[in-house]
């Protein structure tokens, strides 16, 4: 399990479980006691379900126990909206899914939050989201007679990252969640990968809320139940691949074409190529595929689709883009 | 008062007590008891004081009691960054001045809020400034070492608009001033004229925080110490006038010009044109200069700039260009 | 006919050829020789073709002589995806018109130009069009086998504004046109209306391509068979009402309600109204309804998607968001 | 000298005359005949001007035989902008340098032409430093009146890339220099590192024009005397790395390391490997920090100031803000 020690040097997770559990695995791939996984085939995406059942499963993982469905749908990187519209439309139905695994009522108030950086691309899935969905709290409150039965009352923020407010983002959430009293928080936020493959092609929805270090701006404070005191699903898209993971997989690519390979060159020495070669950062460097800002606002416009159809009886699969903002 | 009426028929304020004394002072210019007005003169800006000494002047001037300070400053409009600067530091004297009033110690943590719609250009003077001024906070907690003396802890704040959030404004801020516990806020709008000349040439700094009804954005509750339970600083500047006001100004101009203009045609025949010709839009239409996004630039820096010189003893205005972001 | 002297007096005209039409007939709505006008219903919309048979016409309506096909369909101010696509079919169809009564054959090569300042929100309609519709000269000439039947080469250029470039627009593409010599220009372009009930509500078409002193942006030369040597279409939406339009449009409701109003008070005493009330930016201020980014993106959409299928043979209604980039 | 290889596979050049002398060096560091190199030292920066003398010392360095100079100074990435006037005046008076070189007169006409992809921000150097400089060629044609002497006639133009338009950059161009016949053109474009310290520190300024296949936006005719008819000086600052370098980098630092390395493991198995891991975006990933999009902003105005100051005499140091857009 070379990679761990490259997790730690560098303070990079996969924020995928489907990532860690066939790391954690291994070349032979040996069951994990405590996580269960199953697969699901569409014609359009492969949907894989982790179920990680014990806080001793989620240490071996990296992960916090709870479900974790992974949506493999390469057409979201095309440039096809009603390809997107059935990805949307399988999204909504596991977003519903998780929703009712954690009691949530058809009308129970939602908040939306949508983390990340407004102005650093790779970093504005979150944001670009809250920008496209539709809310209806407000009008719920103050023009009732505005809305026809089957909406329910769903609020948005996007707070923000502690850089540019000096704030931890659960803290600003906390709060408005104390004042806006939600049942349940659905986060969106850009993850890394430790794969380019899954740049824009995979999306994860977990009802554990998002874990302490991920997501690409690095959540500093976990924001979930724990610190919410309401149950979190986090919806996340990798948009990323972090530099040194990039190398450390030329690395252990090298190592399965070399025989003794391992044995010749130690890992410390790695780590101080790598090391080298992404100084000048700090090693914050991101792989990023050029059409970003497109792929970026693609996913957003799925994910605020799939929203507004899970959150709403009223919205279908055929009037959803009518709710688009 | 003829104006009164169109206000409140159109639900359109002037956000600016300068504007709204010499309105309630009339043609007449006659003194209004409770409110005090004086003038300094600085060679590239006017400086005009004016204090609402009790509730019942405040009624009079459709206003809260309390100080505020508009600087008139037509370089603001012109591309003169060195002018800019020039600004910036009267501004930061000011801001200075009030802080001081309100008993805030030169070490009391300050939550800056930029309100206002990132994306939609005349209302995103408030998330502007924020992108640009310095945050400390984090440093503090987390870094300390990372800072020398004269920096307080400063957060900021965009929480977006209640159109996108569904969620009223102040109730953001009054959660996230729960968590952060700060003893001040200054909070920064972009503000409706009803005089063309005063888009992006006037600044207002008062110590009363942000009306119901105020600010391009309309907020609904007010955001003030009644609302936060802190203090409230508003900077603000003009970057619309409401279409409907330039149609009323034009009509009382004409009053002006025509004897008995004013028996000949009455105030709800007047109503009713302008309410036809700004129909489409419900009458939310706003007059801007073609060049807004440049001015809104502009302004945006000057008023950073003048943040981060006023908060922190260690930036004057010769090294205050290092640390904005 | 006092308009007139308004629209010299400040530079304005109306872009739109039904305006002008409506102008020059009066109240008494009298027949103008040589100006042909017909409508045609649909359900979303309706239809107006205006013909200038002749100079003589094209001078009473100060419009070149040619074919306007005027769209005018409130939907496209609704956020409504599934509406726009019903827009856009009849869009094509107008375009597919007029390029068959210019001759233009079905594969002959098309520039397509956004005329325009990309980062001045209600001038940026034309440069957001070009970065949303499919261009394929490069495909024809480089991969000619990545493209299946029934697509013609098309290019596309947003030149900038004087403004920013220094340069007459005309010239750009005049510069372009000499190498890539394609059959016809299409040109797109954020109009100005005398009427806010027309701001992104109507679709202008015409054979006569630009004429100088038009668009929101103010062309200088026109972009027209005399200047580019080749056809142009212009495709317009109004996006902005001068200020002073809605003025004078007071004035002249005013006018209509007092007997004798027209007597009592002169036109040089409206215009010195006018003139002070709009001084400060020179009378350089637009009225824009305050979605104004929201209602260009969905009208570039619009326009995107109706070329990308009246261009191409291969891309029908079905299929024409598979076009869009 | 395997990196050839390397660059022949992905079609990856570094555009900087600097690296390609060092790696043509090789670890020997050898003269090459006909290659000039020279490094005078500021105290924010060193400046390297390399001069290829003749087509056999540009083709084995893969670069144009002309005068390379490459300002190293870190400081462009530090959020200073008084160090970043300092950094615009050596900037000036080494474009000053090439005009005089290539006799281009005081007062004779520039067309400055920004390269790359307004909303892809890696690319979108060019572009926005077009959007900060000085145009002034439209004010001696029409308004001479406005300025004083001091100022030469300079036109700009952001042509964009071939993806948006369909047609090679430099045939715009071409059409563009027909018309506006300037004497010189200066061409702004974000370049493509080999070594990610490079990333916004490093300018390089050319008069050779610009090479096919540089940039990050690849361009596929050369933008020079051959294809425009007149010098072409090119100014580029890097912003990204390939993706495929970092892995090659990675792998000759391990050949360093491991005697025998080389021999052991084949180029081929190299290439292979880095094939696999980049493949979903046929290898066009790109490596960039996460503060790209500020890094950008401030290396355009950084450019523009630079522009404003050597183009007009009348633009000195001292008021080189003034002029910026």
């Amino acid at each position: 399990m070379e990679m761990n020690s490259i997790f730690e040097k560098f303070g990079i997770v996969t924020d995928l479980a489907v990532e860690a559990h066939s790391l954690v695995r291994g070349d032979a791939q040996t069951e994990i006691p405590g996580v269960i996984e199953s697969k699901e085939k569409f014609d359009i995406a492969e949907v894989t379900t982790i179920i990680i059942e014990n806080p001793a499963a989620g240490s071996l993982m990296g992960k916090a126990p709870g479900t974790y469905i992974t949506i493999d749908t390469p057409g979201l990187r095309e440039n096809d909206p009603p390809l997107h519209d059935k990805i949307s439309e399988i999204l909504a139905s596991k977003i519903e899914t998780l929703l009712k695994n954690l009691n949530i009522a058809d009308d129970a108030e939602i908040l939306l939050v949508g983390l990340g950086n407004w102005s650093a691309t790779p970093d504005a899935l979150g944001p670009r989201v809250i920008s496209h969905v539709m809310v209806t709290r407000h009008l719920h409150k103050y023009l009732p007679q505005s809305l026809g039965p089957g909406f329910r009352p769903v609020s948005a923020l996007s707070p923000g990252v502690m850089g540019i407010t000096g704030i931890e983002t659960a803290e600003i959430i906390r709060g408005t969640v104390e004042k806006v009293k939600p049942s349940c928080v659905i986060a969106i936020d850009a993850l890394a990968a430790t794969n380019v493959d899954r740049i824009c092609s995979t999306i994860q929805i977990a009802d554990t809320g998002i874990n302490p270090g991920s997501g690409v701006g690095n959540q500093r404070m976990g924001i979930d139940i724990n610190t919410l005191g309401i149950p979190v699903i986090a919806i996340g898209i990798p948009t990323v691949v972090n530099a040194a993971i990039i190398i450390f997989e030329a690395f252990n690519a090298l190592k399965k074409e070399i025989p003794g390979f391992a044995r010749q060159i130690q890992e410390p020495t790695l780590n101080q190529i790598a090391d080298k070669l992404l100084a000048p950062f700090g090693g914050d460097l991101s792989v990023t595929p050029k059409e970003i800002d497109t792929l970026i606002d693609n996913a957003a416009l799925c994910i605020a689709t799939a929203l507004n159809q899970s959150l709403h009886k009223a919205v279908g699969k055929e009037n959803a883009h009518l709710f688009l903002q």
